[in-house]
């Protein structure tokens, strides 16, 4: 089924109607509001949908007109998907085309903010090349994984205050590190600043009860769509901190979200099963089940990426490799009575593949430092250097064949401040 | 300076006219509001602000009238200030009785509510007999105190959403843990459930902006008071969980705060220097500075806990014992560049002294199970039963010389749910 719009779009455009991904946009002088991605252009939903109703549902005109989605995202899956139904009515038929086409603003003409006001940002650490890669970098003493890896999506809060949209200047941060024979640590600029190439799931529905766990079958309702995510890493900061209680400043000075949260309706075919979980067995509430449609509640995404380092492509890391899915993360997370709410962010982790060209970090790429990367202008690169630019970009089937893009995520170096 | 108020209260009143606490309470039938706690008293300060001006500052009546205090913790200091002058003069001239009086309930008819929604609450692990009690039981073939511990404040994000108030149940917790001699982890309801006494300092003032740091000079800029916090806290999860990226499922269940905001300014004679912070020296940013006043920018408090296990007092740890500042936990926290902002709750760690008898967790209090607490009732505990009730208590010197009340944190457990 390939649908067809009225828009002046070409067949692979990446932000084609298979797509449709919700932004927070403002207009010169305007109040932030939600607004759809069609093509290059951007849909302002509140103002369209203010002209008559949307389906017999809630109120969206003024859902919409929020500066930021998490009163959207806590309507819950039926109202996401009369929205959908109604935003592929009014961009397919042509008769809505000049009722719409007034709410249509070029996506150069307005400023993209951080689409949702962020309730509590957990960090998983789901890639087991990026689990084993690590640990050989950091305790290579030590088995690469540690022993409760297989049995559970290990993860960690992060600091929710500090997600900011993509395009947000990342002033190196500052902290301790203590060089490997130095006998006391120093302080200073981080000197091995790193990036972790991930997905972002953002979380909606109606917010959980505590002691309410949330299943594996039941976390489709409550996973709105997803962002690109980039969880900055100074290595050097979490190297001396993270034992015993985790990372800390080594991460929480700033993780980048791309501005579109691309809907979990929009990747239905991007759906894939997980590489493997035989061994060990997992305990039953993190153990996929086969669903009435053939597929699996515990299943992967085919989203295929690209790391660009100041305009070369560095490695192109694919999501389907991840060991464990966003299903088993939610799930994890609520098994203990933990409430999850609209707005909840869940980052996978870095996503890393078997080869080196699938490696989601510099730490990684460069096997800490060892082994530089050549980029396209001449330079070579282990860590980031004041000034350098990180773009992430993915695509994924949809559902009419087409593929479609989750955009970008950039970011640029600034010095650190005195 | 003693103050004295026309409200009939006794002298060693816990809740006399040196502390006036804040909080959030709600009538039958009516929304949620900031009230000011006097003796066994609840003032609706929104309805007595509306009586008049309070100062010269913004419009506190509105601020008060919402239903957390977080408008009234990003006025900043000086409005504090001015409201905390603006209490003491209603409540101890005697010409404002008949105005205020009408607007005082008895607490017995109120309902308490979480005070305010938390933004990012971080928690910490600042006190060393703890850490080195802990190092020991969970770590017995290392140092106690990891290389780092005398460096930095050791943190970690904690879940802000599910941060209760006093008095909310507390569900078993479920989830894996490995016992030592099984072949892999097993699933159900943690069987080592713990507390862990702490106070909880809440964060004011303006929003900081990325890449600015707070010093430890402007520290008391940002705090804004502190609540008594129990970190409750699941052993069996925990310990099979936390390597490499710290804890998760074995805190994220519950954390409780006591319903009265304590204010710093209330705390001003309860202000003590650190044990010592003398070996190893400390990095710039972390080391105390003498003010003007005498005092030390970073500076302990002296706070006296009592630990009450189902109607023993089983504990009396010592707020002064800790070896890392609260001014200090904040400056580490923003030293990268990170944000913070009003709403945020910083924990300080298990408060444990050098003795059993100052232990801040069962954990330590049982030795990890081996040594059982005996209750007054005749039976022993080593970790909480179904039915415990631990009710957490500190006062702490006030201004005028009287003790001030940080009143109770209360949490009973209810069996694990099926």
């Amino acid at each position: 089924m390939t649908m067809t719009t009225w828009l002046d779009l070409s067949d692979d455009d990446l932000f084609g109607v298979d797509n449709l991904p919700y932004g927070v946009f403002s207009r010169v002088g305007e109040a932030p509001r939600v607004g759809v991605r069609v093509g290059d252009l951007v849909l302002d939903v509140s103002a369209v949908a203010a002209l008559g109703d949307v389906g017999d549902g809630p109120d969206l005109a003024s859902v919409w007109r929020q500066s930021t989605l998490n009163a959207f995202l806590a309507q819950g899956r039926s109202t996401w998907q009369i929205a959908r139904a109604w935003l592929t009515e009014i961009l397919t038929d042509a008769v809505h085309r000049d009722g719409v086409s007034p709410h249509l603003y070029p996506l150069a003409e307005v400023a993209l903010h951080l689409p949702l006001a962020v309730g509590d940002y957990v960090d998983f650490y789901a890639s087991e090349h990026h689990a084993r890669n690590v640990g050989r970098i950091f305790r290579p003493d030590s088995e690469p994984l540690t022993p409760n890896w297989k049995h559970l999506p290990i993860g960690y809060h992060g600091r929710s205050q500090t997600v900011v949209v993509s395009g947000t200047d990342i002033v190196r941060p500052c902290g301790q590190r203590k060089p490997p024979t130095a006998p006391a640590p120093v302080f200073g600029p981080s000197v091995r600043l790193d990036i972790e190439a991930e997905l972002g799931f953002v979380v909606g529905g109606p917010a959980t009860d505590l002691g309410s766990p949330v299943s594996l079958a039941d976390a489709d309702e409550h996973f709105f769509g997803v962002v690109l995510l980039n969880d900055w890493s100074a290595r050097d900061i979490q190297a001396w901190e993270y034992v015993p209680l985790g990372p800390f400043l080594g991460k929480s000075f700033a993780t980048s979200i791309s501005p579109w949260v691309v809907t979990m309706e929009a990747l239905r075919a991007a759906r894939v099963p997980l590489p493997g979980q035989d061994t060990p067995p997992l305990l039953p509430y993190l153990r996929g089940e086969p669903t009435t449609d053939g597929a699996n509640t515990a299943y992967g995404l085919d989203i295929s990426y690209e790391v660009d380092w100041n305009g070369t492509v560095v490695s192109r890391p694919e999501y389907r490799d991840m060991y464990w899915s966003p299903a088993q993360m939610l799930a994890h997370t609520t098994v203990n009575g933990a409430t999850t709410r609209p707005g909840d962010l869940f980052g996978s982790g870095t996503i890393s593949g078997p080869t080196r060209e699938s490696r989601g970090s510099f730490l990684e790429l460069s096997w800490s430092g060892a082994e530089p990367v050549g980029l396209d202008d001449g330079t070579e690169r282990t860590f980031l250097e004041d000034g350098d630019v990180v773009t992430l970009r993915a695509s994924a089937p949809g559902v009419s064949g087409r593929r479609i893009g989750l955009g970008e995520c950039v970011g640029r170096i600034l010095p650190a401040r005195p």
